[in-house]
């Protein structure tokens, strides 16, 4: 707020008084002005203009400010967005200096057009995307140009009655067909740009004049060319900083376990501790701390939840990548979507068991006797944060690891121990039936966590198998088992 | 399967034999063929192919008619697919027709090619979806075109020298620019297509010739011709069976308020009622149907949790549609999506609250002791399922409903009571901890879920409000209240 508020009495400082503008060329009367000047007093007219009239926006009101400093958070998040706008830049700049150098130019409506309209459409954040536009523009316009002339030459076998209706029926049959075709799943995930474009291709085709022979060249060039259109889509975007969709995926699972892992982790914590603190008669964490704390969970939570989409999305386009770095030729990409899905299945339960807390720390201030499973539940919560911890870092790393094993074995050991207590407890533990029913809620769902999280093991076992994840170098679980070790 | 093995049969049947091929036409040699009994004999001859290949396919395996079946499905369940398939097919013959009777053409690379590029292009499932594009496209042509003139006008007077640096630096910067605005999520949402095509129009009008006059001629061509395709899109689109966006997230967001009420009930129903057999030692569910309610559960509660993608989808396509029917200008599609979050978030303790049950329906086989709180539990579940119910049928036919509230009165009534049932509960109810746990869990999942009801209420009630849903006709909370009675 406070760099806005400078820079509006900046502006307002800066501004030029209207009844003496220092843009303003004053020229003599009657003094013969050369074309050159003439030309230079209106570019600089015009520069004044600009200026002044971005001026005006600054000041106006602070919007304008707000919006630049939003737009500047979302390059500097993540600067390959901004990466991406310059390389879709130079592959513009790219096709229109091989068009300028090249004879094949002939203007709009030549060749030139359809390498521009190729790169305009084709280039994608991601490398998988730009492969995917680029194959399906590319065999959709080959396999629509041999269908559009062999249709083509039927008609113009079938004499002049029936040209016009084969071409027109032709069109409206295989438009339709082609349309519908995209409502069917598998080929709405895979092909649904190439149905675009085959549609369209072979509308013009078969729109378009009537000679084969002109076609046939005029097909030859417009492959060629969007070939070309593509080669530079691809090159620029897989050579340049390249995003590559399957890498972004796996990162992004490795990331949504963590946060599963600390949020499963920092819930139950909260619960106990604010408990502990109730019970000894210590000052509490304040509201706005216990907020905070939720807020904090909250998101990590719903990091997990929306995630499905853009996981879809991107493991849909990293089929298309070729191999790369530790990504080999038929990665298992749809087996992050299993993964992602034992995620999420997960975060519903965890989702449950925030609330859970949350509402019992508001409602009846904290339970009074955190004693009874405060242990046995932190330590379940410790180590279903560690296995998720160590799933997502086998994930990352793409190696198996067998302190992942023993984390899950310790796991279950602590679950079966806080059933064991859950079933121990003495009657004192439930002379407030009110309490006891949070205490058991929260174990419940605790319980539940740590079998759904022990599907998210099983998804990433497969995936690890699938990947032929590496054995893991160095096996140190003593010291990790160690690490969080908490007193039952 | 009993269909596809006959269809397999008679194709082995209707089999010609290779050695003599009935298709195959014998002409006496020597005899004089017209080149019209020539052409006749070719098609005979290909068409008699293409049934053979298609046979062949047939009788090869099964999976052709599994796939044709798969497709057949897909439209008969939403004819409207099919429907849209041949608007398409219109859309495009419209459009040729149009080009074929007018002056105006002049072959592919004229203007007539802009105007089927545009119907394939723009024509979309929604009509939201299609004016978006058709809008989007047609303003960013003229507007793109615009801008493309200025910077070539500056280009022109600014000598040879400059001129080319000019030209492709604006290309250069106005790409990247744009292309980074796209990763702001408010031009994401509404303006995506039109930074497309605006980056292809500039390019192209950048690149492109050099005498101002002949360009605006062009593009004064382009931008009428683009407006005859995005005319004939809307117009096919939203005269011939049309598909709203706006409707479709209405009924979905009222159809996935049923199916939770749907939900809740069953899991609930199915949870005590599978105790109350147990414990008078009827004979419970066979595991099968056990397994088959579950499935449904799973499927109502899925289908409410991914339900997100689609719904903000058809909320950004739904602002572009023009007034219809009951939805007037300014409908409030954005609170949709609030409804469909609040929906999430209560789903995800149903789907928590189903997993407990289930878990504890298959571990300690059945609690023994379903007289605590069975009754009023069943009562609050088939409360809960009204208030959906009430509050979908609010929506749907966008009146608001006394009801409701009364429904939302009782629930919390019902709720009262189960927590007061849960303090009394005696200590002859707390022998097995284990079952107790569960009872508990599912008790305190019931509560949480009754609270995240209120939430979609209230989002409900915002949506009457901004909405201005009519007041109800017939107020008949007596007798609907009786319906769902439930003894306590």
């Amino acid at each position: 707020m406070e760099m806005t508020t400078t820079a509006a009495k900046q502006g307002a400082q800066n501004r030029p008084p209207t009844s003496a503008p220092e843009w303003r060329v004053t020229v003599p009367e009657g003094a013969s002005v050369t074309v050159e000047q003439h030309e230079a007093s209106r570019t600089a007219r015009a520069w004044a203009w600009l200026v002044s009239l971005l001026r005006l926006a600054l000041m106006r009101d602070n919007r304008v400010v707000g919006l630049g400093r939003r737009v500047w958070r979302i390059g500097a998040d993540d600067p390959r967005r901004a990466v991406h706008g310059l390389k879709v830049g130079l592959a513009l700049a790219l096709v229109s200096v091989f068009y300028y150098t090249r004879p094949l130019y002939d203007g709009v409506g030549g060749a030139a057009m359809w390498a521009v309209l190729t790169v305009v459409v084709v280039f994608e954040y991601t490398v998988g995307g730009c492969v995917y536009k680029g194959l399906n523009r590319a065999i959709a316009t080959a396999s629509a140009t041999v269908v559009a002339l062999g249709v083509h030459w039927i008609a113009s076998k079938s004499g002049d009655k029936l040209e016009p209706f084969i071409r027109s029926g032709s069109v409206f049959l295989l438009a339709a067909m082609a349309t519908f075709s995209r409502f069917i799943p598998a080929v709405k995930a895979r092909f649904d740009y190439g149905v675009t474009i085959f549609i369209l291709t072979y509308s013009l085709v078969a729109v378009s004049g009537y000679r084969v022979g002109a076609l046939v060249a005029m097909a030859q060039q417009r492959v060629s060319t969007i070939a070309i259109g593509v080669s530079i889509c691809v090159a620029t975007c897989a050579l340049i900083c390249p995003v590559w969709a399957g890498q972004e995926l796996h990162r992004a699972t490795a990331r949504n376990m963590d946060k599963l892992a600390a949020a499963v982790e920092s819930i139950v914590d909260d619960y106990f501790s604010a408990s502990a603190a109730a019970a000894a008669d210590k000052p509490s964490p304040t509201p706005a701390s216990n907020r905070a704390a939720a807020k904090a969970i909250e998101g990590y939570i719903r990091c997990v939840l929306n995630s499905k989409a853009s996981e879809d999305a991107q493991a849909n386009l990293a089929r298309w990548e070729p191999p790369h770095g530790q990504f080999g030729f038929r990665h298992p990409y749809a087996q992050y979507r299993n993964v992602g899905a034992a995620m999420r299945h997960c975060a519903y339960c965890v989702e449950a068991l925030a609330a859970c807390c949350v509402r019992s720390a508001s409602s009846a201030g904290t339970t009074a006797q955190p004693g009874h499973l405060a242990g046995a539940c932190t330590r379940v919560a410790a180590l279903c944060g560690r296995v998720l911890r160590e799933a997502s870092g086998s994930v990352a790393e793409m190696a198996t690891s067998g302190a992942l094993d023993l984390a899950v074995a310790d796991m279950s050991d602590a679950v079966r121990e806080l059933q064991d207590d859950l079933r121990a407890l003495p009657p004192s533990a439930l002379l407030v039936l009110d309490e006891a029913a949070q205490l058991f809620t929260v174990t419940s769902l605790l319980i539940e966590v740590s079998a759904r999280i022990e599907g998210v093991v099983d998804a990433v076992d497969t995936l690890a198998r699938l990947a032929n994840f590496k054995p893991a170098d160095d096996e140190k679980p003593a010291e990790s088992a160690a690490k969080v070790e908490v007193e039952p």
